[in-house]
């Protein structure tokens, strides 16, 4: 326990030994990066504003912080830290930086998350008990991977390279924001409520809950730009649309707060058939994090233990919560394509990830500010009663980068906007996001919908 | 053990006493048909037709047989012949047929299967424990209600009660074709391998498996006739479909066993990720019913343990592996929509369960010589690509009978067709079956699609 | 559904063809009976009496009562019915009658219980999803192994076969216990509630519960006669008892119920780790069979469910039940050598199954009037604190029927005397019952003991 | 991840502020210990003595890896380092040192382990959550303590609290083995096969198997000295034995691996009922950290992944296993009265705990080189075929310590000696070790026993 001596980083097995950082590799990256083409420079800018968020993300966390793993579906987050750098190591490192020396030759399978292409996985759930290598060798491993990209991009690559790391940029940006949700979840079990940010909310007046109606028809939807976005974005097609309304705000926490007073988690004439037997056979009856203290209802927060915050866009939802609720209004929730039609008429909200912060937003952002719907971004996810499947045309990339979306297409329902964990720059309309319907650790909420 | 003698229907406590049949209730029910208009007449014609079939199903069975339940998702035949009835009971004769004694208490509550409206339910997965009411009492009170059902068509009854007829007698047709796979997954436990059917399958010459194309374009999807149909075949709209094509037949027993042969189970590479997970946690090998039997694939049918027939079309596969299966050959599923428009071009098959066969059809149906596409109907349920969603405007039905389709709108994928036990008249091209990508109990198969 | 017709046993597949019973086999049991010596013929006597009261027991029942398991635990009584001729069938007439055909060939796996030298067996907890054979074509394998029994018995035998004869006796004596036991555990869950007997107890006033001291000492334990007894009650040896007192009857449901009324279900100071476990994770809160009505305790009997009838012994408890209950009067449970060296100096009670009576036997028996502990025998097992171990010097027969007793020696509490449904004759200080901590389902009891 | 700097103890809350050491409490412990009289001081040396021990165990570790829970049964070390400590602030502290207030008020419910009279437990399996208190945070809580016991100490105390003192250093004891046999599971699980020691074990000689016969008769076990013992190792008291004997030293890896290779563990005849069932249960086909590598038996160790160490006892068996190799030779596992009997007879071997080895003992020690028996403490306990019950007269101790090892005496077996992580001074032959048949991951191997 000499937390100020550093061992050998993995003890007693030789075998395991990994490659130290030389003086080849240390060479300063500010040199190298001189040497890049401008296109590569720009590219490496965002590599590195990206690799330092996830530094910052974990700056106010101890070491013990970055190992439990509190289910299957969350990671540790030095798990997530190493499976960042192992997708950069595995997808451009090894097949173009010519006599690239693999840090740790057990990483390739201890921090490979689901591609099969790849090898073998080490069982996701069982990621909380691999203490080792400890959070300074992974810090180490981060270290020696963005040496060897700042090299690699000294050198001539393809476009298909070069997409690959985009890629990469993009991925650590998913991570980031579940290494927030991965941690509030475990931090939800420690009756100490240990909390991340120090943010003190105000109470803000709530905005009426208003109806912007649209007139359907033939529209198109998936991505038609020029930039980065998802293979599951695409191909853009047209759609048929009846006429439909969407709510112009989020459901709070005090309007949810109705729905549960009102009995709404006894009452199985609201849920889905799936939804009802969800919430009996795990025995919920109240939102996730919710807790009543003295008569009051009560909030695990990532800046704490809160007595319920009333203004706040209500999150950590299920699906089958939303669409219970939804139920209870009369209402349904959209379809991925009446919101993203929506949003196409909208200015694109560019706030992202404040780490002060970490609550939904519930305001009214500049950049918002005369838009129609708010909260479409940095607020919380919202459900749609959309199954994510395959688009018309649809073809998973070839290779293991095939399997980053296309596999998971059955059994999860699609999610747009972005929440208050989205890293800035992670936004846009043709954006989908997907879980199944139970999960409820990520910022999840409501925006109701209904026909004309 | 008396086989011989009728013991008190529930032995022992006086509080359950059943309704015995009157002299009034008994009073001939072909008296009561000739009282009945002409529109009551022939719709209780249908009803005594289907309530027959019941019947049939079962002669070759023993008592015993109807009381076992191999597991959660299926329900023992008993129980099925008392649902039925309690469908009829509950939604007609205890609303609207005046001065109605309920046969037994208790049924309400033993025989609801989810109709919360309807109150609190025994819990499915102890179905197998209910050996009282015997069969024998089950009998009893299905001619209990026949009697009233007769009785109730002498009166003057709304169109929407005569609607909740029709659904009464669509919904027996439904759980008649439950009660086939069911005993068929719950035999197949048992190593003397029982038969119910008499089948001597002939091989045939398989027809080569082509290709038909469809322009695609705006289409009218969802049901636009006046007959019966379920709730979730509406409101019927259109949709935008790029050009497809479909594979004319479905896939074989001897094409599905090449893809077993070549590993198909073995590869992660082919399958959904929730596929893959499936297939580990139970120990997926082979398909549902499948064996190795010295050195040779045997599979386990209605008419017994026989060596795999190589040329009916084959079922019993999840979605999963339908998935699998389509990945293997470089295609995949068709979407409902697709589905749909290729049937709307096709004469309807009528043909219907053969008790004598229960196999899947294989051959060239009279009513489809002519047509394109074979095996439509009659056969296997073809699994499509599509979740099952609401239509846009979707609407469920007011009260209990509202449970019956929209609370299942989750976690569901959309089979189209009819299957080889699916009862005659019980077809058509916007009929939407559905169950979990898991389910393998059901006589589902293949057909392929693929982009134009 | 046929009731009335015989159906083929095995419906469809030729290759498990039953034998069939024949005019030689069929030649008159009582022929044969007179050709035995008298030895034989004695324990032929006992045999057919022992075979005929499994008859009686299941002759109020219906064939659908015999299908069902409740629980891994737990067997369908058709199950019992074949497997005690199984055992017959596998231990006297395979390898003692030359010439013997057996009855079906897959019976040897189908009702194999645990005979891992016989060889592999069919899996437990799906017993009852064996609809075939039905319940006529186990009659007529009974009927089979009957004659084919009356066959050997007119050879000479040799002595160890004719223990193993005796042994089958007593096996089948257990097994009706279990008949009992696991129709009652499967009938509770049936909100009808049948009953099985007619039995109408009557209030009785109950004897002071008054403590009997011993002197302890040098004991022997163990059988030491010349009759049947099981290999676990042997070998006899000498034990070091300190004195000790036993309560002079065992605890009645009026005592049980004020420990429940006085919480002791929700106090964890009262019971052993292990149990307070089992109680969380099993949700118990009242001992099994008992309910709330309308604010009173009733209780499921195998005459129906009924007020508790307070003056009858407590059953159907668990050791970890009999243990907090005994904690909370500030006594403890007796070892198995106190309540034997006790017993031993009482005279044997010769009571039994009484098949319309079914209820713990709580009067004061013609036999016992005299004695000092009353319901030693006849009422309800009583729970030890003694783990079931194999005495000094134990070994196990040699063979198949070495796995009777042995290899259960761990994990199991030993429980003395005899309950209400323990067949008459199979009682006796010696015996050595056993059960895991957690068995409910059995008809169980307390008797106090303490230090002097 | 500031590994180098100190945030807040428990981030977020104030209301969770725990006390800070202060001037008073920080007095040096020394002048404090002068102050004592030389009863108090003797124990205080103990004391310091056992305290300095878990920190030498947790030195070589990384905060990461003391977080970490493989099982439900096991707890990470940072549990283990502040259960100890609350142990001391709960029996001691709290109610004897006037004035004394909680470190952290919430410690009670989170480091409480199984004292239901103390109140409410954290749940177990979700230890490994618990990030917050640090590693440090937990070393301050231990700093406390200690600090506190000092004064306490400086006090006229009874001879009860002295008793309990004595019981809080034999339970961190214990806790000591638990630490490294949590770790060694916890690591087990980590593909880089981290090691704890340096350990270089040389191949040594291995001593025949011979049998020391002992001639039973009366005699007398449990604690008789005047020294510390746990509650459940008295009432001394006689028991008749008959003639025995034992083998003379423990099984080998070497020895096991015949029983292995020789199908052991796919010889269901060889195995109690419960132990098949675990065996099939879990897929266990070897001993516990035992792998094939390249066609070779490897094993996980305390030093390391090594080839096995053929003249190593045997170790981390279960009880079935044990059992099951006696089984293979037939032979049989020692009762506790023999194995303690045999021992009485021995000099007490006091070697213990060697922080550089962490391997079972194998050699003959100088102080049992001219013992009768080898290996009875310092390397394997060794598992008896006695259930773990109380000794006649038992009564546990009142109060929540009372709790400690009574409520634990079901479905469990003795273990008797100690082994190499048990620390110095805490064996002894009356000590009753106990676990559950299953429980693997102790270091735990087999004496073998017989029959004269």
């Amino acid at each position: 326990m000499r937390a100020d001596k550093k061992p050998n980083p993995v003890i007693g097995s030789g075998k395991h030994a990994t490659v130290r950082l030389t003086a080849v590799t240390k060479k300063s990256i500010q040199d190298r990066e001189r040497t890049m083409d401008s296109k590569h420079q720009q590219l490496f800018t965002r590599y590195q504003h990206t690799r330092k968020l996830s530094r910052d993300i974990v700056e106010p966390l101890q070491p013990e912080d970055l190992v439990i793993q509190s289910m299957p579906d969350a990671s540790p987050i030095k798990w997530h830290l190493a499976h960042t750098s192992w997708f950069f190591e595995t997808f451009l490192l090894k097949p173009f930086l010519t006599g690239y020396r693999p840090f740790q030759s057990q990483f390739e399978y201890l921090f490979n998350s689901y591609y099969n292409h790849v090898g073998p996985q080490y069982l996701r759930k069982n990621r909380g008990l691999i203490s080792r290598p400890t959070v300074t060798e992974v810090q180490e491993y981060r270290q020696y991977v963005d040496d060897n990209i700042a090299t690699l991009l000294t050198r001539p690559l393809s476009e298909a390279t070069l997409n690959l790391l985009e890629l990469g940029i993009n991925h650590e940006q998913q991570h980031q924001e579940l290494m927030l949700t991965d941690i509030k979840h475990a931090f939800s079990f420690n009756p100490l409520f240990p909390a991340l940010a120090d943010h003190q909310p105000q109470p803000q007046p709530i905005a009426a809950l208003n109806w912007q109606e649209y007139a359907g028809g033939e529209q198109m939807i998936g991505y038609r730009g020029t930039g980065f976005h998802f293979d599951n974005e695409g191909p853009a097609h047209p759609v048929l649309l009846p006429p439909f309304k969407l709510a112009t705000r989020l459901i709070t926490n005090g309007e949810l707060q109705d729905f549960v007073d009102d009995g709404g988690y006894k009452n199985p004439l609201l849920w889905l058939s799936d939804g009802w037997a969800w919430l009996q056979g795990n025995a919920i009856a109240q939102p996730l994090y919710w807790q009543q203290m003295e008569g009051q209802w009560h909030h695990y927060t990532l800046s704490g233990l809160r007595p319920l915050l009333q203004h706040e866009p209500a999150c950590h939802l299920s699906y089958y919560e939303a669409d219970a609720y939804a139920q209870w209004c009369g209402k349904r929730l959209p379809t991925e394509c009446e919101w993203e039609v929506a949003a196409q008429q909208q200015p694109l909200d560019n706030s992202g990830l404040h780490l002060g912060r970490l609550h939904p937003h519930c305001g009214t952002d500049p950049a918002s500010a005369q838009a129609t719907l708010q909260q479409l971004y940095g607020s919380c996810w919202q459900w749609t009663q959309s199954a994510y499947s395959p688009y018309p045309g649809f073809k998973p990339a070839t290779g293991a980068v095939g399997e980053y979306n296309g596999k998971f297409m059955c059994n999860q329902q699609v999610l747009k906007g972005s929440s208050c964990v989205t890293p800035q720059g992670h936004s846009r309309a043709s954006y989908r996001n997907f879980f199944p319907a139970h999960a409820q650790w990520q910022f999840t909420g409501i925006r109701m919908a209904d026909d004309v």
